[in-house]
């Protein structure tokens, strides 16, 4: 049974839901990713959660954009499993975005959504890695590992920039 | 059977829905009032929902704060009657504001929501109105004459101010 | 006479309110579209006000950018006619089309507009439907198979999700 | 016959737009000042407009909150005659007073509104003064004086900061 | 002696405030047309009111986009002349182009700045001939039939979409 | 050792992340609380940090205003631990509280921090909560009898509301 | 001859930055304090600045609110001087205090201003310590002990917190 | 040893702190530029900023996007070098880049960054020289010459202006 479960609003997220599945599979995270909309089929949304509630899914990570009620009402459902939020908003969104920040972020006392930032596909897939590390040590290790690595890609940048110079670096 | 359904997403919203209520008495409009939390207790917002789209109810109106799922998820989960939307913040409130607004305006396509004001219960129960004269003239007629009547209001305090003078106007 | 008159502010929110007719022939509801500006003929618009207000036109749907006055004036002329308003603005608009929104849902007590989402020119159309849908029980019928549809499309999107895969999904 | 006219949208924007009457008294400028709603008796105001544009009126000051039509519309009904425009928003204001200004502003094409600063009563007074004095050499003069005054105003409170020092300077 | 002067704060700003030359063209009022910044030199800005001040010019418009300084000085300079900003803003602007609005919108009790729309460089023109047209009859008829012509190319439109349905007409 | 360690940065952040510690003894979860400035002490922060690295400690909670660095900087030092972040913002905050958010929010790739709402301290001790359910039944039991209990709280609330109507309710 | 001239645009700034001078003040720098108003006595500030200019000033403080023109104006003013920009808002100030950011942030290429938080006067009195420690070896000492102690009364407050709890640490 | 350094917090922000560069190039200030993460690599930010503030660096440049901590962290960590801080966000960046703005600008007391505007790399270097200039008349000097050729040029496109007309200009 997959250990987390991707839920995005609309197909048109997937390129940013995406990437979430790409942290997990980094991982070594199981998981499964659907396709539920919280306003057109709240009924599938709810056996959803109640599966998900009496199974062994340890994290869920929703993604949303717009009035985005889907990460909410997945953290309501699913009383003891944490979700992760998803902002998303395309380039030059109405509203700058803040219309999916806010419908996540604000949730009400009781019923909290980890909310990312915009468009935060890969990084909701390493928060749920953090969340699993919590009880598994060997997933802590790979994060420090995951950590270790990202330090080296940026001193190989620098040092790629002390090499070349700032007028060269992007040719 | 009321014709309309007031509901708010917490007891700290009534001062806002109890104008949404005031309205539709002005009117002779029947309606219920209930506290319902989309997100404490979506078993009970669904069978609200299934029976109000399968009762008699014309209008519903809903009322929340903050990241306010209520009213879209009650568009979606009554297909067939109009859901008035009415986003609340209270003074000085964090984000202006803003957070319920875009919550229940952004509604994504097929299930929209009948947005009114930031905290405007009042207009909230006038829209309900105007949607129930659709087809009924009565209801029709007593709205041409709150018209006449807020016309009326304006210009007896426009011949106030003619009287007294903008000092002694507020005095 | 139709049943509903679309009306926007200039022919360059065509596109926008175009999809308002689009939903309302999807539910076989007769409508009128024009173009009317509040704010260069505002005599035009009190005359349309009045034909409407007088006629049979049950619903109303306004579209209008920027300082987007249109709604609420139709809002005002037609006191017993629900009017539904269309914030527009294109992306990357100047100040995120806030002005449109806040223009149009911001209506002093008494005068309520609908609004929908920004671009919500769809919305605006089912809108129009529910609200029919209040005195006419077959409306509410096509609305419920509408909402079935909708559950049907997304439910098909994540079988196709399942079936092929993230990666090979947008191929 | 007054050569400005001052209307506002609400008794509830008074102690804003009494700043503006009290600039004009201040140059000597002859006014009218009235409530007049957009929303609920657009026909008083298309009367009033049309008889500042018959008449001789020279500058309009409009003030209203909100989704604020007030300014537009005047500026609409009256092509020759500018129209000052004062949002008008509260302390702690939902939205921040975003509301008021936009709807003010953000003007279409062709039909411009001289925008001033959110509550700006006192400006537009100001605003109409300089407007007259485009073609009045008396106006202009005083206005010059004015502004002599402004800058004595400011050296003298420097000249007390000097004296008395920060600490001492607002016992 | 030109009527007006137009003042901007870059070339950049230039393709705007063309557009308030050709209104200004329109009802044939005499400009001048400059690049003045008023962070980069002051002196020559200070040099510029003066001779506006004590000269015939009627009206001044400047337009500025970020920190815009340019039209508060200008005001601030120009006791006597009413002055109309613009703000500048291109598409996807940083900060919604709020920082323009903002800049020029929200002068302090003293110095006025009749404010348009974000890049409403025409408007600026319009305004400019209404503030004309309160000391000139001619310039009042000539809005007058500008606001005509204005209808009756909304009502040309309108008479084409009755014609050729929204399908064909932006074919 | 406790489970949980809660971050503020500065004692006037101590009314809202009392509320964190609140939701967690509710849940019979250990937590040590402190206050450590990421800007004044960063090497405190880091001597922390490590120390809940390499010992028992679950999931972090820091709180922070204006610019808030340290949720972000505690998801940088921990790369095995989940890090709840708490934007704060007083009432009538400048910029209306967007500072916090965004700081907090818009974590780059990498390094994710779960945020919760504005001054949501009660909201990030029960995501922590169901963090630790993850791999804790008795806890995810608890959850559920949290949530079940919200859920009874309100529907008392709509009981004494169908008991007592709205104008007596808040009596 | 004073190190550093702190000016604001009026004396309700006062209150804000008076802790610039008292920034000051703890480093022992000197300083003069005046009002100063960019819009209301132009003259004044270009005399100021080209003072300041051929003085002996290091740095100049300047803060203002709503469209503040001052900051920017005294850069302009000052090609050799490094301005401190102080924006200005009170609580629950319209447009949430972004007027002032903005208006200060912005600025065009070349004509910089060091822009500090909403109401920073003390940040901007110890930015100024900090620009004066560039060539002053005796200010950069202070400063390291002035950082060493805020750490410690960020730690006395924790110690603080340990020994009382958060229940009893503010009573 | 360098007078200035140069720090963003990802490659992707070369292109907007390139133009630092060639600002210190201009006035020949001695640098060195570098890509050192905040969030991916603490310890490298805490042995650059330790080695800055024991060396000779007079000025630091910190650029970031996002939840931008570099230069917040980077003032924390250099007690007696001054720190400017470049906001930097994308044409259409979600939130209109003031996640960036807000995250740099809004430094608790006690920890100044020298905000500039949004992709302001040219006047961070500019600030950066004006900073230098407090204490070498060298560069005060270049700077008012610099302060005089921007005049210069704005000035010849003025003239450019006249001869050409607004038509031809941009030809």
């Amino acid at each position: 049974m997959a250990q987390v479960g991707i839920v995005m609003g609309s197909d048109s997220d997937l390129s940013v839901m995406a990437k979430a599945a790409q942290s997990l599979e980094k991982f070594g995270i199981s998981y499964t990713i659907n396709i539920i909309s919280a306003h057109r089929e709240a009924d599938v949304l709810v056996d959803y959660c109640n599966k998900a509630e009496q199974g062994e899914t340890k994290v869920l990570i929703a993604g949303a954009g717009m009035a985005a009620a889907l990460p909410g009402m997945m953290a309501a459902l699913c009383p003891s499993i944490p979700v992760i939020g998803v902002p998303i908003a395309g380039s030059g969104a109405a509203l700058g975005g803040n219309d999916a920040v806010y419908s996540i972020l604000q949730m009400p006392p009781g019923i909290p959504v980890a909310t990312v930032a915009v468009n935060g596909g890969a990084n909701a897939g390493i928060l749920a890695a953090k969340i699993l590390a919590a009880s598994d040590e060997a997933m802590a290790k790979k994060l420090r590992e995951y950590t270790q690595n990202m330090k080296a890609e940026v001193m190989a940048k620098d040092a790629k920039l002390q090499e070349l110079g700032y007028r060269d670096y992007t040719k």
